[in-house]
């Protein structure tokens, strides 16, 4: 059996969540446990209510909306992602996911369709990170794969602890933060954040795993000194020890797999002075790969450079790991429900590995999972230039629904389940 | 005629003045128009009434005090430095050079000399530019290289102006910063602030000149983008141009004059987010060289630097020049005072051309300029780790008092004058 979801009222709900924390001319400003963010789940919590969901929300913040189905003893399937955003992010990293969804859900209740199987829809607490660190932290913990009272305890830029935001916007709810039922299959839609669709005019992603990925931050410790009268061979400068290790991670992709990623996103100068020769230099690396041994390997390169340039430069260096997630195979049967979805709405597909790392990640380690994605143009995101065009949405957001059909099963009028 | 100055008082106030503003354990942070700033000036302002001179305090809070000569219509011999410090600077570079200004006039007073100049001292405000840019500002005003309607509306990092903060301290005196008298030469004395006088085990610095300075900020403007999912091939990293150039930057003296030096003290990255591609980053340049010429030539080559990094990386760049200062050759006749000087105290001298600039910079073009260096341990500066041992001060201190002396010029019993 084969829905389409009201693509009318999807796009409203789209246009809806994005006025929350809207950015003058574009984008979102919607970070985790910030005011922008309390709007946004009320007006969630307001649109689950009315679609008829039995609504909890645990300890992590975690929304959760409950659809019974036909057989109470069947796993559930859930759908879900984020509704908070980068600090200047896009309309669609996350909501997409989310309003897909709540769209199924409100499909369902259209259609007066009853599943063999329960469905939820979530949105999960701090996906992206950017505020309270790691990323995808509350789907983490819900997994058990993230301490509660670690994340807990995690600080922004000024202080503030996660929990007291939690607790200040009103969702730190009295639910374990771990799943409440027997989970048959998550699935998530989300944009692509990359150029493959769009380069390739393709609709539809079907995402079959998503990479190993590697985050460590460097600090180069070497001597302040005046700018002006300490000669070049008198200097231990950590800037340039930075650089050029910068400059390699820039390289070293190129000399691994094709699809091996290196990045320096975030750097700090101390003193930061004019005319002072940099002290200290602290920078993050974030290294990505279908394949761990890949990521290990280039993560041993950048070492290597990091060692050498620290060696030239006379500075001390240090390498702390901030995160190593293994890369994570979809199970075929969700994949499969993905894959026959497009299949059947006729749209043109594509098998991705993801490069980014979603809930999904570790949605995996409680349930069979999968995910779909949709066109990003240009493969802009983490940016307000992040742009999808509804069409495309929808698409997207229509595989979802069906794939989910698919798994939740439908008896009525001999129709085949699972 | 030769005199001797009071070390152990030298020694004591040097310490007084470094108690003021002080990091625990070692060093100064005492910016410029702080509240530390203005404990530091209350103290000087008492020291230079204790030592009977006529203080005075000009529009830009610089302060003099000044002493009469025989010949009320000689030209006045000025000495000084300045009292501020870096955010993390050490208690010598400036201090050194009011405080030794302070004990010539008390060793005057002491030894009952009567010079035929009149001697000033002074505190010049806002020497290192930390706070408000640029440096050196207020002798800058003082000599009319800078507008003092344009050092009044600078702002600090946290939008203060300059003229409030002064008026805030009580510094904005009421006299005109220009010169109240006719100046027939300045005298500075500094620490070296690099490692020739220490590796070669010297006492003294004599200073010729000071080197061409060129600022200026460059700005590379790329494309934000996922990390994870964003190919190499598709990116335009405005920190892996920038980490290009400083790496060339690191490279490009050592192809140019022995005494060039270029350096990137101070960075920034938008957004600065560990799985965001660098959309923006600023960054400082300071190039310097004894000749304008190999200054210019420098610039340019960092210029070419940025415009190539620029396209390999497909990012918009700028290069906005901050600052350009000419070098400076010093007066022979106050050059040689300080020669004299150091020969007859038969200390062991040295020759060079100062890297840094100083408020002699502009001095020099009042009237007739030089300058004296103490030894700076390893060349550490602009860092609590700035050491001068008492025995280097004295003697630097020793130096300046009969190279002032020299040029105010004795006649009592007979002794030559100028």
């Amino acid at each position: 059996m084969r829905i389409a979801i009201d693509r009318e009222r999807f796009v409203e709900t789209m246009q809806e969540q994005a006025e929350i924390g809207a950015i003058d001319g574009r984008g979102l400003d919607r970070l985790t446990l910030t005011d922008a963010d309390r709007e946004v789940r009320d007006w969630f919590r307001d649109q689950m209510e009315a679609a008829g969901l039995d609504i909890r929300v645990d300890e992590m913040g975690n929304m959760f909306g409950r659809r019974p189905g036909r057989d109470p003893e069947a796993g559930t399937i859930l759908l879900g992602s984020h509704l908070d955003s980068q600090p200047r992010g896009g309309i669609y990293d996350g909501p997409l996911g989310v309003v897909a969804a709540l769209e199924f859900v409100q499909t369902l209740e259209d259609e007066d369709i009853e599943t063999e199987r329960p469905v939820e829809i979530v949105n999960w607490t701090n996906e992206e990170g950017s505020r309270f660190q790691p990323a995808m932290m509350s789907s983490g913990v819900w997994a058990g794969e993230i301490a509660r009272d670690d994340a807990y305890e995690t600080t922004d830029a000024e202080g503030r602890r996660f929990v007291d935001e939690l607790e200040r916007i009103g969702y730190r709810g009295d639910i374990p933060a771990k799943p409440q039922h027997d989970y048959d299959s998550y699935l998530e839609l989300h944009i692509e954040q990359g150029p493959y669709l769009d380069e390739e005019d393709r609709d539809v992603g079907i995402v079959t795993g998503i990479v190993a990925l590697r985050w460590g931050e460097v600090t180069f410790q070497g001597q302040a000194n005046h700018s002006g009268t300490t000669p070049m061979n008198h200097r231990n400068d950590a800037l340039v020890a930075a650089s050029d290790v910068i400059t390699q991670i820039r390289r070293i992709p190129g000399t691994l797999g094709e699809r091996t990623v290196g990045t320096v996103g975030d750097l700090e100068v101390e003193p930061g002075s004019i005319n002072v020769v940099p002290e200290e230099v602290r920078f993050t690396v974030d290294i990505r790969d279908p394949d761990d041994a890949v990521a290990d390997e280039a993560v041993e390169r950048v070492k290597a450079e990091i060692v050498a340039a620290a060696e030239r430069e006379g500075v001390e260096w240090e390498y702390e790991e901030r995160m190593k997630a293994k890369s994570v195979s979809f199970a075929d049967r969700c994949v499969d429900a993905v894959r026959n979805a497009v299949s059947d709405l006729e749209y043109d597909g594509r098998e991705f590995i993801s490069g980014a790392g979603h809930d999904a990640t570790y949605a995996a380690s409680v349930c069979d999972t999968a995910m779909a994605f949709a066109v990003s143009e240009d493969g802009k995101s983490h940016s307000p230039a992040e742009y999808t065009s509804w069409e495309d949405c929808y698409k997207a957001a229509n595989t979802l629904a069906n794939a989910a059909l698919d798994l939740a099963g439908v008896t009525e009028d001999g129709a085949a389940g699972e």
